[in-house]
């Protein structure tokens, strides 16, 4: 299945590819791949990228027919899977991503919006006044959306859930019970990019925000999409204000988010997790289950499960507070 | 006199606290608690709650005729005091006052608000667009408040004060010449809650937000009410942008407070203190007159009157410096 | 020429100069002054300022017929340029600015924006609802302007520029093919003002925010504009959401600034620097080019050309990770 959120223009055939990338692919010109996919997840009609040898275990049981990668990594893919050898890997990708999902670059404005009185919705919505909502939108049961509010398109929202005043969220798909609370961006493109000379040259972003039951996202809050996989909130977790969660961050259930707090691109945060005000965590990272982080703690490595750190670079807290007394 | 800001749902039998409670409290029981205050606060009609030895010295002069407190504490308070015994103090007074104060849990859009023209306000207003005002909220002479923002109920605004664009502030008490730019959000629940695995249960708060005099509240702030008692920023107090202030914290007079700051929760902060940019103070620390906080410090434990501190955790500045070479 | 964006009430003569600062200056009283600027921009019919010995060779050429200053530093103005001596440099230097550009001080919401559809601008704008624009503004060709968008006077907006929804514009200087996301406010004033008593007094500010051509802008920034000189972000710098930038601030060009940073007043950050997430620059530093800055790091002094830094104080990167093992 293609997906189902940015207008496809695919499918695009290795013959394509090849021009796109500049490169000499020497067989199957015409095959014609369905879609890109993370290595994890594509199938045989898909083409997926290898760009770092962290991911070698991936790549070697990926179901993907075609893999964009370079000279070093090619020799780790399956025979099932043919090598597109390229300089840049996740340039490359890029280009191939933009011409299957061209809409997926940029985050323009929804132009085609239109005042939620005037838009079919299910019972028993209470919204505010100036509400406006957008193509390939589907809003539960009970719901509230306060003033302001902009729900651009392609976004589900379950049963019960409540979105605060002059929120905007596009791109998401928000599960039952859940509360997001004023002022916030939920789904916008996160902040990839190739830096370059004159322009950058802004990566697509194909992933989409997932809000799991019961969480309550505070005001203020900037909640990005995924470049090729998704941002994820596990159930029942909760955000204060002013958090920031980068593209590609995966946090579990039952974690607790204090204020001001901010997560970079593809961190992985575990279950039961409390993260005090102010922290960061670098992007990457690996945060096990039952995590303590301190408030205004720097996170710059994996933490296991179980641990409590605090300091910058954070520590284990004993230690951090034995050296600080 | 009851809350004034939330909708009175008392009073309430002692006998209907012990059922919703599931303990036994033999004497009195039609006896009807009028309020649920803080020790201090508590009058003779009120029930009060006791959940920590730090509290032992307000519990022995509290005014109240009942107390939410556990067995061992249960020993401290005054014999006009009798002891309602549970297990967990927070929970059962959260669960009673969100008995008594059913709409201080959620922190739903205010479906009834209109258009400020349509709303009887005192003269000279000068208002933007898409203004809307909420019941119950009265505001000063010669105030200006800016576009698209939503004054929901509950707000009592004084003189010569002005409002930026897109703020949404609720359940709060803005005195005279108080300046709150734009994108903020005042007056909502705190980021109070107890962790419950498959759901959180939400604490209610029957606090505001008080500004006093001269203040001026900077761009994108975000500042919470009261769980129990009110949040209150001194006059003549300076924010400058995307500051976040949480429930319960008291800000003396004439205090500066630079961008990105937080503060967590129930903390007090003295009169002349200084706070540089991106500081953070812990949750339920006493920072005192004329205190200097440098940019980017941590705070984790009391600072006496008359200090500078910086780093992380913070110390004497010149301690810091010295070691920091 | 005056500066075109406040409202100009000068010229202003000596004789009134000396009355408003309740000094003496001696010769010429009736000759005009027609503008106040900084000692570098300051030309013959100008009045500027001198407060710092951090400024003495500026000064030694500054071309000002008039300079506010004080005792000690009078010495170090050119013969050309005859002293105003004052106790306070700054306040001085504010009372005059404050009366030749009165609507400096505050940020009074503009009350005379006009919804876009009612206002003649140019050709292939596309814009959301409830888009208010005011006054003195131009827009160039093919830009986007999201929903509930308020462009107040005094903004030039170039081609191809695209604004994102609930985003506050004024007093700014936007070229071609600039990307502003959500929820920003650029161009309010800076968090500037004198310490009293009673009640601060706020400093005007003449300087606007010039943001140049390709640059990106996340969501929730803060960009202020600046007190006697602008604040202005290089050609292709992109920063992430939640960044505070405060007045005076100079970014040079392909800087990439990670979210959640700050960057406090008059600092210098220099091309192709790199900053990661939530670190913090203090006031008045000077930051080189190709700067690497790690997360969370806090810069509390001037860095050279091309250092990476790390840690709180900020020092180089090697010997943080050696300490810090």
């Amino acid at each position: 299945m293609s997906n189902p959120f940015f207008t496809y223009h695919g499918p695009i055939s290795i013959d394509k590819i090849s021009k796109l990338l500049n490169t000499k692919i020497d067989i199957n010109s015409k095959y014609e791949i369905t879609d890109i996919k993370d290595l994890s997840k594509a199938d045989n009609n898909s083409l997926t990228f290898l760009h770092s040898k962290k991911y070698i275990e991936l790549a070697n049981s990926t179901k993907a027919s075609y893999c964009i990668t370079n000279n070093s990594l090619k020799d780790y893919l399956p025979k099932t899977c043919k090598p597109i050898i390229v300089e840049n890997v996740l340039m490359a990708t890029s280009i191939i991503t933009s011409n299957i999902y061209p809409d997926s670059i940029e985050d323009e404005f929804d132009s085609k919006v239109e005042n939620i009185e005037q838009v079919n919705l299910k019972n028993n919505l209470e919204h505010g006044k100036n509400v406006l909502v957008g193509e390939n939108v589907d809003i539960g049961n009970n719901c509230v959306i306060g003033h302001n509010t902009v729900i651009e398109k392609n976004v589900k929202i379950g049963s019960n859930c409540k979105i605060g005043s002059n929120t905007i969220i596009r791109n998401s798909f928000i599960k039952d019970n859940v509360s997001i609370l004023d002022n916030c961006v939920i789904g916008k493109k996160g902040f990839g990019f190739f830096p370059n000379k004159s322009q950058n040259y802004r990566y697509p972003h194909i992933g989409i925000v997932i809000i799991n039951e019961n969480c309550e996202i505070g005001c203020g809050a900037t909640i990005d999409r995924g470049s090729m996989s998704n941002t994820e909130i596990g159930k029942n977790t909760f955000l204060d204000n002013q958090v920031h969660i980068a593209h590609n961050v995966k946090i579990g259930e039952n974690t607790i988010i204090a204020g001001q707090v901010g997560i970079a691109g593809s961190s992985i945060i575990g279950n039961h997790v409390r993260i005090g005000g102010q922290a960061g965590i670098s992007g990457h990272l690996k945060i096990g289950d039952n995590v303590d982080i301190a408030g205004g703690s720097g996170v710059i490595k994996d933490i296991p499960n179980n641990t409590k750190v605090m300091g910058y670079p954070a520590k284990n807290i004993r230690e951090f507070l034995r050296e600080n007394k």
